[in-house]
């Protein structure tokens, strides 16, 4: 066995000394935390793309906004409960000009991350029915999101889509939803880790389903208009994000700051209850509250409960924001394109060099360069390549943790560093000369 | 019956607009939005106590702190989730300055606002022993911190504390605890909304029944040092803001930004956890995460699940508001020692006018001035006097909500204007004189 550019026994005691038996059930944190004592103890560089967080500087119109707004003094005042008036419109009307669909401002509530939107999302779509005690997610997806289920003591089903895109998808859901346990689905669109796209035929089958069996959907746009194959960026005019809500009347839009403005350090997102879902009353909330429609529950019970809203100064930003991209002065896609631009080369040097992509295409058309990426190699389990890529200065997540069947990783564009694509070049092919692939060995 | 300075139909209307049967029953937020109806409507200016919010501009040093920090940056930076490293310590530092306790920096976690803070402590200490399955409140209280257990689905016992104080609070609090249902008690001192002071010999009590029956106590501290008997705010000299925690190992410290440093805005506060809780394993932890100690549980699965952090500029805010605070160079009592005056006059006021205040004592010393206090009327219900006192354009919400057994109302300093003492005095005398006491009427 040839040498690795990092020495395998010192990679193997940090490893140990974490006490991680299962390389791919290691968590983000974990990957994090080895890389950067194996890089220290080395003194080698590692190229990071374990994880999800945003590595560009954040939208100078927020922070303007944000800076101008504590200069008024509204550090001692309170948010409205229901959400900074000015940020509850301009979202409304963000949701008009991107997404080409109507909801009301009442609906549209600014949270602590949508982090918080998905847990008091889970909470309330949790308590309308208590038959209905079940959160389907459409995997793979965000580890935290099931570890939100866990926290609350609620219970979910999951299954990976890659074998049932298109109409493949009808059967495949009915399979869960018939049962009457389901209260709520969720997926995220683009999809982390895969950065699958979901395409339109999907989501008329997801909403039809949705109202067939009525079910709460929660349509998770942590990485809105990230497909960067079309050009979603212009206000008020098409092509739109893809939605669910062409397709059905209950749903939640979940619209996060952090990675379309690179905002994630303000913890500032806005969850958007379409208007039938905000009004309408559930047997179980009138039970546990004595009243109110899901969107008055979900924001004067629930989101008060939680944290009595959200930073005042970040609300003023993420208006700020929103209103600067509708009215078309602030091109918010071209800020982080570069994340599209990172995909390309590096799926490029892996490719290159016998890797391939998991999660390859949307209905036959190739997958979209973004945020995320999926690899494998051929003859190695999501463990032993995450594992292997270590000893080559390499950090990345198993699949495993993320609900998906397949067998590799999931690759981050975020942190990725212009002299780090001829790093990655020298080292993957060294890991390709190491490794031949059999004939047979191709999975 | 004489006119009232309002119109007593006007308000009736009002009030029936709003579907309230029993004014007792009225919400914070029902009594303000009925208040600013009649004000709009009559022209007649409200003197507006229902609220608890503060009503002075935020600290300087916490705003430039913010600002600074969102110009180097922040905003697209996740803070750690464990908090921001100079805040932990500085909260730490806090505690022993004018609490004269030591916790780690390490169990001193950011949280967006005590509201998060008190749903994190109350999930995390129901989770650690599944035959604890309820919380004890000493009560009067804030109404919200019961409908978080509403939201979470949590039990909750509660005794007005009102004829327990003393030595008569041993047993009373024994015969809860000694039934094993309790996980954990939780007081705020001073008292929101009575503010009665605890004692020493209280906390004592309180410590040492905890320590027996092993159960957590969870002190709220959300007006810090407010009781402006004596002078609390001189770092690391005596006299000290009285604490449970030099009387058990088990306790979380509940600090919060909003009414000491007037943020409320920017939903900032620290939780702190002894640092004997923070290491402790439980098995209902242990059995739901796969592992982990309380303080490990409450940041990584809690406070992660919740909201990933709190606001990043937010933290430095605190941080550099505790910091002065512990250099001696920010006073921050001297910039809230008004709602103490304001109080004073107030009380003085009502007390001309045939009023009396309900809860009235700290074992046999007169309760203090400051953010709160409450008023009777001889022979009149909470229900009646609020009602009543509508028509004389004052505002203040019941005591029934607060979970005290007393007839009266809470009445909040915060947005009393140095205009309105004449006003108050001459509509209370108006109201003395429609609502003669007679002799057998005092109750």
């Amino acid at each position: 066995m040839k040498t690795t550019p990092i020495l395998r026994d010192l990679v193997d005691q940090v490893i140990n000394e974490f006490q991680i038996t299962d390389f791919a059930k290691a968590t983000i944190r974990e990957v994090k935390a080895i890389a950067a004592t194996v890089e220290k103890l080395s003194g080698m560089e590692f190229i990071k793309m374990e994880m999800g967080v945003p590595g560009l500087p954040p939208s100078a119109i927020g922070v303007e906004a944000e800076i101008q707004a504590l200069q008024h003094g509204i550090a001692s005042l309170y948010p409205d409960i229901n959400g900074l008036p000015e940020l509850k419109k301009e979202a409304s009307r963000f949701i008009k000009a991107f997404i080409n669909v109507d909801v009301s401002s009442e609906g549209c509530v600014p949270v602590t991350g949508s982090m918080q939107g998905t847990f008091a999302s889970f909470l309330t779509c949790s308590q309308c029915n208590p038959q209905k005690d079940t959160i389907l997610f459409i995997d793979p997806g965000f580890p935290v999101q099931k570890q939100q289920l866990v926290v609350m003591g609620q219970k979910y089903e999951t299954f990976d889509v890659y074998h049932y895109r298109g109409e493949k998808l009808r059967d495949k859901l009915e399979s869960y939803l018939k049962k009457g346990n389901i209260s709520a689905i969720i997926y995220s669109n683009p999809n982390n880790p895969s950065w699958v796209c979901l395409k339109e035929e999907e989501l008329r089958i997801i909403g039809a389903l949705a109202t067939q069996y009525d079910v709460i959907v929660l349509e998770d746009l942590a990485y809105f208009a990230m497909d960067f194959r079309q050009d979603l960026g212009k206000p008020f005019q098409p092509p739109y994000q893809p939605t669910v809500a062409h397709y059905t009347d209950y749903y939640i839009l979940l619209i996060s700051g952090s990675k379309a403005f690179s905002y994630a350090g303000q913890r500032i997102g806005v969850s958007c209850i379409s208007d039938r879902l905000y009004h309408r009353k559930y047997d179980g909330l009138t039970q546990r509250y004595g009243g109110g429609t899901f969107g008055s529950v979900f924001i004067h019970r629930v989101l008060y409960a939680l944290s009595s809203g959200t930073s005042h100064s970040a609300q003023y930003a993420l208006a700020a924001m929103l209103k600067a991209a509708c009215d078309g002065k602030y091109h918010f896609l071209d800020e982080v394109k570069v994340y599209g631009e990172r995909a390309r080369r590096l799926k490029e040097i892996f490719l290159r060099h016998d890797f391939y992509l998991v999660y390859d295409n949307d209905l036959g058309e190739p997958i979209a360069d973004g945020f995320y990426f999926t690899i494998g190699y051929p003859g190695m389990t999501s463990g032993e390549l995450a594992k292997e890529l270590m000893y080559y200065g390499v950090s990345a997540i198993s699949l495993v943790t993320t609900g998906s069947d397949q067998q590799g990783l999931r690759a981050c564009t975020s942190f990725i560093q212009d002299h780090q694509y001829a790093l990655l070049d020298e080292r993957m092919a060294a890991f390709a000369q190491e490794h031949p692939i059999q004939a047979s060995g191709k999975v």
